[in-house]
């Protein structure tokens, strides 16, 4: 029904998450009626450059256009503290809280045994250098809730047993904000586990 | 933050109906992580054609990338019927449906007095040229309702006054499935002016 190349370009935006035919339909239609030729140019610059132009952080491993990343390159941070993250778009979330005033370690995965992702396919390596070499005094682990976290924070926990470096993972418990009727059980039972004493 | 690129492509993104910022990261990144070399290029080439290989039907001003768009060239569809629309997504919409077997007109516009847009500023010139030659006897105005809609119709109805067409406008009333409480009092207001006897 439609012309070939917007059945292309619908079938590309069905690519991205959360996106379905309705949605990539849509998407196709405003770039034909919204978009002029800088537009255009604007977009098929800046998907090109993503792919060329975006490399790893030779330190922490996050994305960046030049040799070390943003926060790797600020070097006025804190280095006693280390957050632990499995893909680099979540230093940008943590980044955006702003609070955090240390440095990060992207480790590009998770040890996961049923997929085939065992501890020396992720960067522990680099992890375990740079704690040394810092001189790192606590390990923040901030990741999805799961088997393949638990397994990864074990083996990093187990690894530096002989340090005494403080290694610390964020709470699971309720969203601020989030009705009690939509909190799963796991997490209720762990938000109960965890729950804190209130001092005046 | 982000590297410039990266910025690039979610500003890029953001121009896309119903994406803000944080759905046009999670597409930036998806495209960093998710996308391969192949797919890359297929989503910049089919954003190139789409500027380039797409004009309007000689017949109907639908998009094709062809001479004629997909309904003017089956030339086994019903002349005596005729949709007029606004834009040639409608024709799409209105395809995906599959009932209606005559051909389409799309108008690029309604008639719009405050946004200074009159009857030479879309293709009604095409369109009675149309209905005269193929001998038309139903024309059928499928659009959003609205002031423009309502001048639109009458122009086109007033321009064929001389002649036996039925000039015909799709009904507006209640969403089928739509819960009452959100049905606009405009909306049920038409409703109920338009209620059709049960018949047995």
């Amino acid at each position: 029904m439609f012309p070939k190349c917007i059945n292309d370009l619908i079938d590309s935006f069905k690519k991205f998450p959360g996106v379905g035919q309705k949605s990539a339909e849509r998407m196709a239609f405003s770039l034909l009626y919204d978009f002029d030729d800088d537009d255009i140019e604007a977009f098929n610059n800046s998907i090109s450059s993503v792919k060329n132009d975006i490399k790893e952080c030779k330190i922490c491993n996050c994305i960046t256009d030049q040799e070390l990343c943003f926060v790797c390159s600020d070097k006025g941070r804190n280095k006693d503290e280390l957050i632990v993250v499995e893909n680099a778009k979540d230093v940008f979330l943590l980044e955006k809280i702003g609070s955090f005033t240390g440095y990060y370690h992207v480790l590009g995965g998770l040890i996961s045994p049923f997929d085939d992702i065992g501890p020396n396919d992720i960067d522990l390596k680099g992890l375990f250098e740079r704690v040394k070499r810092d001189n790192v005094k606590e390990i923040i682990f901030v990741t999805k809730s799961g088997i393949e976290a638990d397994t990864t924070i074990l083996y990093i926990k187990k690894s530096l047993d002989d340090s005494d470096i403080v290694i610390s993972r964020i709470a699971n418990g309720i969203p601020i904000g989030a009705d009690m009727d939509y909190i799963d059980s796991l997490t209720l039972e762990s938000a109960f586990k965890n729950r804190k004493e209130v001092l005046d």
